[in-house]
């Protein structure tokens, strides 16, 4: 929605529907917060499956995996994805082979791709092997993949087109970005269910995920940014850049490459086609002023999420704007 | 070949060609000793792989890696299969996912089986798969796969037909053998080399496996059978039961089940067209006349292989009688 004009305030959170667009590791800290604040069966998690990818006969959903591994309490939290604890004797045994093992793949979170592997051989579609595999991991909140179809994220460097994951993983976001290409979007639909849940939600949360490679995906598949321009939802997103820098990976480089300044009002002009309210980190309260002239809401925050009380906290206040 | 004539002792083992028929733990330990006692370019090893699965989209080949983590020094001395310390993180996490986990699949072992399923639908054949494994984990004697088709033994028991490793691990061999089908074996060929090899060894020795679901599987690819009985090589065979006894597994009951006596005699008879010499444990040297009376020499050994000392030495008796 891009308006100001309803008044919500005197619903309660009880029979909010909270539905987020989320990429991977900052994403899944806003959505456990969120979850701890939300009733499970109130709170639906759209995620990224353009960093999705095939290796070893396997595919590998990894945004979804963080966001089920975060919720389900199993994540490394050193990393922030991975599972917790998990060992990687197989991977070492690919590499003595002499097989690409830059993609790191633990040996419980290969479990994952094998059994997700196996469920779409068996011809069920991602977002019902979702279903399942957050139903093994007592994932109450709804995850949803963006689409069945497999549409990798490209990216378009100097030198090559990569996958998203060998630029990412496999080359460290070095090459320069000249594009994204966001492939195979021409033959896939949002998921079944992302239409009516955008359209009947209470608000719609923009996680504080890098623009490009985990909410423009998302915002690529057909018809979904027209959902979010269409829907009486009060669209909120949270900045993923604090004082004019990420707060982990490329996105700062991203938008400096994509010819945008490094700065949380370049992300809100980014989606300002459908949003009502731009949450900034409390750092750059002196945006607010300009982001508002894009003509949405802004509001400063404490996004930072180093701690549980801190997601806990933000995902209030983002309540309490809707 | 099926006589006496040839007198080959004059000739040195240094340049004599070893080709073995082989299953899976015992076989691997005779093949071990005959790796200690032939230079390894002398040595090649056709292999069973009637019993490979396809489990979760990987092809599975136990025989092959029992044999090449034998030779490698790698194999789980407790078990004769599997990776010597390898962990079952992966397989624990796809149980709690509720898949079936009934085929132990360690977590090192799985990299053998991804790499080769990778290497498969690149294109390569098993055979050329198989020698990439051999390289790199320094086996050097040749291993072959029996076909490059995909061949899997069923067992027909009263109430269903199983892959032989439902009958064999899922079942632990309780249901009652009707018989034994040697699926897809129409269209299947000898791996390319093992007529040629055959034809040229010295000697062909038939381990001492399971004859109906190791060395069976093998003798059922078109052809090899024939080659058995054409080639000027001495061919031997080495008893897998003892003093009416398997030593591991099921071939005793197998045989009862077939409608065979439990007996070396019994094993040398399936044999007996092809068969120069048996080898047969020296408890059961009173059988020796019975079986010269199926029309081959019939020699008695240790044939137990509880050390490596027993293994080189049974594999220096056998190059002694070609």
């Amino acid at each position: 929605m891009r308006c100001q004009t309803v008044n919500r305030t005197d619903r309660s959170l009880q029979t909010t529907m909270i539905v987020t667009l989320a990429g991977g590791t900052g994403a899944a800290k806003l959505v456990l917060g969120l979850a701890h604040v939300v009733p499970s069966e109130k709170l639906a998690v759209i995620v990224n499956t353009g960093d999705d990818i095939e290796l070893f006969g396997l595919r590998i959903c990894p945004d979804l995996d963080t966001v089920a591994y975060t919720l389900s309490g199993r994540v490394n939290p050193q990393t922030g994805w991975g599972i917790h604890g998990d060992t990687f004797n197989c991977l070492t045994t690919l590499a003595d082979y002499g097989a690409e093992t830059w993609f790191r793949l633990g040996d419980r979170d290969l479990a994952t791709h094998l059994w997700r592997s196996q469920l779409l051989r068996q011809g069920l579609s991602l977002s019902e092997v979702t279903q399942r595999i957050c139903r093994a991991l007592s994932v109450t909140p709804r995850l949803i993949p963006m689409t069945d179809a497999y549409t990798p994220t490209e990216v378009v460097t100097d030198d090559a087109v990569l996958h998203l994951q060998e630029y990412f993983v496999r080359e460290r976001c070095r090459p320069v970005v000249r594009a994204f290409r966001y492939s195979n979007m021409g033959a896939a639909q949002p998921s079944p269910g992302i239409e009516e849940l955008i359209m009947a939600a209470e608000a719609v949360v923009i996680c504080p995920s890098n623009p490009f490679i985990s909410i423009g995906p998302i915002l690529a598949v057909p018809g979904i940014r027209h959902f979010l321009r269409q829907t009486a939802a009060r669209v909120i997103a949270v900045s993923p850049i604090v004082a004019g820098r990420a707060l982990k990976g490329p996105t700062a480089n991203m938008l400096r490459q994509m010819g945008h300044p490094v700065s949380a009002r370049a992300v809100a002009d980014l989606y300002c086609d459908f949003l009502d309210v731009f949450v900034l980190d409390r750092q750059d309260f002196n945006l607010i002023e300009d982001i508002e002239a894009l003509g949405m809401k802004a509001v400063a925050a404490n996004t930072l999420m180093n701690t549980l009380e801190d997601k806990v906290e933000l995902a209030r206040q983002l309540l309490e704007s809707v």
